[in-house]
């Protein structure tokens, strides 16, 4: 893509109200702009992150059987008050049609949608069981809508639901599903930050499990555990106060009291809701005795705009962001200086041809010290500059936005360069 | 896919209140469910059926220099008064958060989002033109929801929205904009029944054009020139009654009095929007001598949900839906008479192997005759049968869906058959 086309240009200052790193960054670098307090729009930059990091997610939820669907936002109230969670759900948009005086809801989630849809088709243990999964937007009314895209009154979100006939098999799958998100967060460049966090399981499963990625930008407050690794939302652990009964005395997973304080962002949760939305909507299916069954059931969200933003917010320096390969916007940001847009051309056609994703700075009136600016605070993860020097050599300089390592190369090997990873 | 683990299976009746056939046999068929008046879940079949759709649009607007972006749902009342169209636009759901107080829109296009976007950055001459376009939720308050998706009160649109430094690089690229919409109708398989349609251009235009599909199912009517072959809008042409400044008395091209009437559905528009939004906002460019001057804007909106189900409509007959290849849930259903898994399912992975897409009726409860119904009613374009004796021959039976044409054909042979599109 052309630069001089992109729309639209950095900009020097981020907006004085966003506090966090991420948003700064990926505002003044043209990623998103903030429409108004937790409502963001992706541009043409965020866009194409967004949609790598959308695809590691489907690409995983496929392979262990997910199935995609898509879910509306719009919800009438009598869903809401079969689960008796119309009053009760905090951040819930209400709103009435002005035609049909209907009341309905902005979809925060969507067990009170799907809960009633797999309701409809007489189940027999012969169908179960199946993963229905949707990337869609959600909507919560937050209290205080802050650090950028982590936390939106609007959001994208991926969410599966898993449908069983009983628990050991929503014990197998769940546990399959903590493999694929540990997956996605490794592809997606957060894999060393994220932990594995035991969470409350409400008043019907023990635990449940949020993913969380240690980094100063965080919410929540979370205890490591130093031996095994898995780490505890202090929502179920405070040492200082083991006063409740979902408390744990130390580590839920080995037992250990060596536990860490630590700031982090939840990027994912899974839960075991078993009959929670079933029993309501009289989901059930028919066992091999011609018996009927409450379905269990399983969700499992990340939310794919805080993943974003948290890639950025633990992949950053002064400068700017510095993209991991596989969420990168582009691949190689080439960088043409001197007027010798002839030469430059031909290399960005010879690497568009080859399918590599290349962003062309080709502006005329942008300096070389503006130009390479602008590539340390986009962060596309090779950068390479064609001038009056490299060119003398029949070479392009390359440097690598997450090292800082710089190599005069050719143009066979610059290819080589840019296709052989080292995430 | 494995049709015994595809969600949900299919039904013998359509709910009474849908009355269009192609919401008939899109929820029967499993494709879509209704949550409630115009608001519907696309399963898996339909959001196969739905990103087909999807890719078709996104090649074409990219074809055209449109760059993907994503714009939110949630929308200030501040931009909308900025227009004057809080109070005027007739379906816009409008509600206030409880926590913010903010008063709030949902979204039913983006002119009041992109134009203030665009203003932000100092645009040049030398930045324009730009297309960004985007593929996202639209909002409406329908006084009345129907015909299935074909007028939702949730849906998806694809709007593309131009800026221009003059009107005659707008002209030049909205008649871009007609070839690539004739391209998208083309190859979704409504090409032959979609007419260019004159329409209103409101008080800044003389006219916009509308995309319509001739059908019964049609809410519009629309006066087809038999003498060139476009269209005209009743809105602005009606024989009876020629009494306003903006009808006119025969066809806006070549001037034929020859029109014949004829109902149809829109599924696509494009608007010179000239300065209509530009102005309100504030959305100028620097010209060649420093002038600061309006941007020219165009939009072009395409309703995905419409475009499937008026797909669905015109290629139906009484046993169900008749997919175009280019937007079939998938290419072959392969279906198993008689328990030879064995045999049928080694054709499965070799057909997935190839890239072909699958659906496998594999159900070993399903009659034949069940299994033929349902292959009828899904719509697949080939239906692939293996039974007793066609493997007596060592072949596989094909049937085209459209033609109704059945062959007896070796593996290599059905492989042939099924990538060769003859639509």
């Amino acid at each position: 893509m052309l630069q001089s086309k992109l729309f639209p240009r950095t900009q020097k200052e981020a907006p004085k109200d966003e506090v966090s790193a991420n948003a700064r960054l990926l505002i003044r670098a043209g990623f998103i702009d903030k429409l108004m307090a937790g409502v963001y729009t992706y541009l043409p930059l965020g866009f194409r992150v967004l949609k790598k990091i959308e695809n590691i997610i489907r690409e995983e939820m496929e392979k262990a059987g997910g199935v995609e669907i898509l879910m509306p936002s719009l919800q009438p109230k009598e869903n809401w008050e079969k689960t008796g969670r119309w009053e009760t759900y905090d951040s819930l948009f209400k709103f009435v049609s002005y035609y049909s005086k209907t009341e309905l809801a902005l979809g925060p989630t969507h067990e009170e949608i799907i809960s009633p849809l797999a309701g409809k088709f007489n189940l027999s243990y012969k169908n179960l069981p199946f993963y229905l999964f949707q990337i869609q937007n959600k909507f919560r009314d937050e209290k205080r809508a802050k650090s950028g895209i982590m936390r939106g009154r609007e959001f994208i979100m991926k969410d599966l639901y898993s449908f069983h006939a009983g628990e050991n098999d929503l014990d197998d799958y769940y546990e399959k599903m903590k493999a694929c998100y540990k997956n996605i967060f490794d592809k997606a460049g957060i894999g060393e930050k994220t932990y594995l966090t035991f969470a409350s399981g409400g008043s019907f499963s023990k635990y449940s499990h949020e993913f969380q990625t240690i980094t100063d930008a965080g919410e929540d407050i979370i205890y490591l555990c130093e031996k095994c690794g898995v780490a505890i939302n202090s929502e179920i652990f405070q040492p200082a106060t083991l006063t409740s009964d979902v408390n744990v005395a130390g580590c839920p997973e080995c037992g250990s009291k060596n536990l860490v304080e630590k700031k982090a962002i939840e990027v994912g949760n899974i839960f075991k809701l078993k009959t929670k939305y079933s029993e309501p909507f009289g989901l059930k299916f028919t066992d091999e005795n011609g018996e009927e069954k409450d379905v269990i059931m399983g969700c499992y969200g990340i939310g794919l705009g805080r993943l974003l933003g948290t890639i950025a917010e633990i992949n950053h320096d002064d400068k700017g962001i510095i993209w991991p390969e596989s969420v990168a916007p582009f691949a190689v940001h080439l960088l043409v200086l001197g007027g010798l847009t002839a030469k430059c051309g031909e290399i960005y056609e010879n690497l568009q041809k080859r399918g590599i994703e290349v962003l062309y700075d080709d502006r005329e009136d942008a300096s070389p010290g503006e130009k390479f600016a602008d590539a340390d605070l986009i962060g596309i993860p090779y950068r390479a500059v064609v001038s009056e020097k490299t060119l003398a050599q029949g070479k392009v300089e390359i440097k690598n936005r997450k090292t800082g390592e710089i190599k005069l190369v050719n143009e066979k090997e610059l290819l080589k360069a840019v296709t052989s990873s080292d995430d």
